[in-house]
């Protein structure tokens, strides 16, 4: 007996698990594990930068009063009257042709202004004493870095929801936050359903087939940025089923289910959400592979059937679990991020669904170039390996030829899209 | 007193680095925490892909003999005999005219070498047994996955230093690598020098300023794939530092310095690579920013000597390190990757030495585009945040602008290239 669905378009889809998204909270880290997670708050300067006017060559300091009279013909001597490095302080003040020697970094010394550079100046000794002398006019400031040139004390560096790459690193170390802001990672429930399904560590038998799937979504879960909770594999028997995704519900923020959403015989997910009260918010989409994805909603969380099969069950998280997740990461571009490609193949036969294709993307000669990454059998994984884009091909009545732009979906990118696409 | 050190051609310091460059070693992980670590080993099928004969669809599988005269008008009856989802086996053998109700993925019973799909069939029930009939002729092997049609046992199917994505991650489980072969990471030692450097957790104090290049090379390290044994922050001080470098360097793989490599009157390292016998292989290189990076080489072991200024320390990490390290991770492309994109700014000024621009790659119309991240100051460490490349303005006598093709490197990118660029 087929159940009778009414497959919904894509954007609906997305629209319909999109609006019971949710903030995820702040947690703060130590900035020695703070890499590779997402601010969960503005960045911003706790001081200026530099905090103080430096030097930013090693050179002489001097006021560049006593130059006004230099040239190629009248070389100014000055009296060295001190010598430091980066971070050490000068307690002279300078006077009427008198400078410190000064290193890249070092501040300023009280009364100077400018800077000669090493190249420009002269040094020489005399009775013990050292002298510098120059034939170039200085202005004021010349080669001088003035406190807050960089950056002001409050301004916002770098925005909410940002990926802490190493540049970020670097600026949350200047700025002092040995404790940094960050979204706490969301927990991903996940249950792997199936009779078929044996364990990693088992032998192969007759008719069975190792669990993969389990270990494919949670790779995309880390890949996302959140953490699995993994619970284990489930018998196709409503029962178990049933007692085990109701009480692991309760200690996850989202729960993915991995096959029982087809209308086989024994697919069970769909009355498992019905006698759990859920809302079922779709159970079938307009697109290829995924059509069967099934998303439902309880008490504000979000319970995401995923198809078995490996490719409908891939597609099926980048779509429409990730945007919930990179949502809680505090990421304002949640969903995967949307580019033009030139294709790199033929795909004759028309298809009346939009279809995602695992795709290689490439650069050639600074442009993008798709190529499918494998025979687009719903049931090959292998391809899935080689696939770090998703190529649309929309749904229609013609074909496609190599060389036409087409859209695709970059997996493996942390700058992502706002919705719609 | 200026030491006089004489410049070396980029692409001679890469090679005279990569003379010193080595393979790492294995380390077997489990599944669960081979996400994100780099194959060691060429990942083989372990069995055929299916391993039996199987249904790719849900339906009826039957001899297809048993169609040979099925038409529009000829309606060929079957009597139901068993009824199996994935992962179960039917005991029966097909007799003519019998056929067994079979779900996708399971194993095609004994006799049956064709599935006629659920919306092609009839089902229909008298005197309490199952039949159903079809009227289309079903060749041999129609809509029955083979053994062995995905992947043959012994096929390599991912080679090593891969990236372990999620879709390697479900061909792991499925050819039942419980435990992985990943290239162990490479231990980075590292020290920052520099009198003027404050803890991160320190007061802002005059004339000195907080260690972020610390911070910034950690998370390089880390997004490179190694890992960081992060030794603390040094005084400029020269018995203090050859102490500390002395000692530390048996504990790692490579060796990094930030800071003490200029010709300031501080800046030891030199002596200090002296003093430990080892081979300076380069102490200038005609580039900017990182112009003063040193790397030498004491017993099997490269120590860098990156300089103490941000951008310098960045580019000087990214060039010489980076592909040492991605060697050592079983990657055969381990340089940055290359790519050509067209230049979104004036860089109306010409300069004497290779330049290499810390810059933002977007894509616009498939094509990529590149525009500096921030004025190209190299104390300023705000447009590193920004930095998703690097952009090679080559040296020469003229400026560079809008709108010409420039090379850029990639800098969070699992591709990488060969060398030379």
């Amino acid at each position: 007996m087929l159940e009778k669905r009414t497959p919904i378009q894509i954007g609906e889809a997305v629209n319909r698990v999109m609006k019971f998204k949710k903030n995820g909270s702040t947690e703060w880290v130590s900035i020695n594990e703070s890499f590779g997670r997402f601010l969960s708050d503005d960045l911003r300067a706790t001081s200026d930068v530099p905090h103080f006017d430096r030097a930013p060559y090693d050179g002489f300091a001097i006021r560049s009063i006593d130059t006004s009279e230099a040239s190629q013909s009248n070389s100014i001597m000055f009296e060295v009257v001190d010598h430091i490095g980066a971070g050490m302080l000068s307690d002279k003040e300078l006077g009427p042709n008198q400078t410190v020697r000064i290193m890249t970094g070092a501040q300023m010394p009280v009364g100077a202004d400018a800077v000669v550079m090493l190249e420009l100046a002269k040094e020489t000794s005399q009775d013990g004493k050292k002298y510098m002398s120059v034939k170039k006019v200085h202005k004021k400031g010349e080669n001088v870095s003035y406190r807050g040139e960089d950056a002001k004390e409050g301004e916002v560096l770098v925005s909410k929801g940002a990926f802490i790459n190493p540049g970020i690193q670097a600026m949350l170390a200047t700025f002092g936050y040995d404790k940094v802001p960050v979204a706490k990672k969301p927990i991903v429930g996940l249950y792997a359903t199936g009779t078929e399904l044996l364990e990693v560590h088992e032998p192969l038998v007759p008719g069975k087939i190792r669990n993969s799937n389990s270990y494919m979504i949670s790779a995309q879960i880390q890949r996302v940025g959140a953490d699995v909770r993994y619970f284990g594999q489930l018998p196709d028997d409503f029962d178990t089923c049933f007692e085990a995704v109701a009480s692991a519900i309760d200690e996850v923020d989202i729960f993915i289910t991995t096959g029982g959403v087809s209308v086989g015989d024994f697919d069970y997910l769909p009355q498992i959400y019905e006698k759990l009260g859920a809302e079922v918010l779709f159970n079938k989409v307009a697109m290829r592979p995924g059509s069967v994805t099934t998303v439902a909603h309880l008490d504000g969380k979000l319970l995401f059937g995923l198809s078995g099969n490996p490719s409908a069950c891939y597609v099926g998280f980048e779509l429409f679990a990730r945007p919930i997740l990179r949502t809680m990461l505090s990421i304002d571009s949640p969903h995967l991020r949307k580019e033009k490609a030139v294709l790199n193949a033929d795909f004759p036969k028309a298809n009346p669904f939009t279809r995602f294709v695992r795709s290689s993307l490439t650069i050639e000669d600074g442009r993008l170039v798709v190529t499918p990454s494998g025979l687009d059998k719903s049931n090959i994984i292998m391809s899935l390996a080689g696939a770090n884009s998703l190529m649309i091909l929309p749904g229609g009545t013609r074909g496609f030829e190599h060389g036409v732009e087409v859209d695709v979906l970059l997996l493996e990118d942390q700058t992502g899209n706002q919705w719609p696409w």
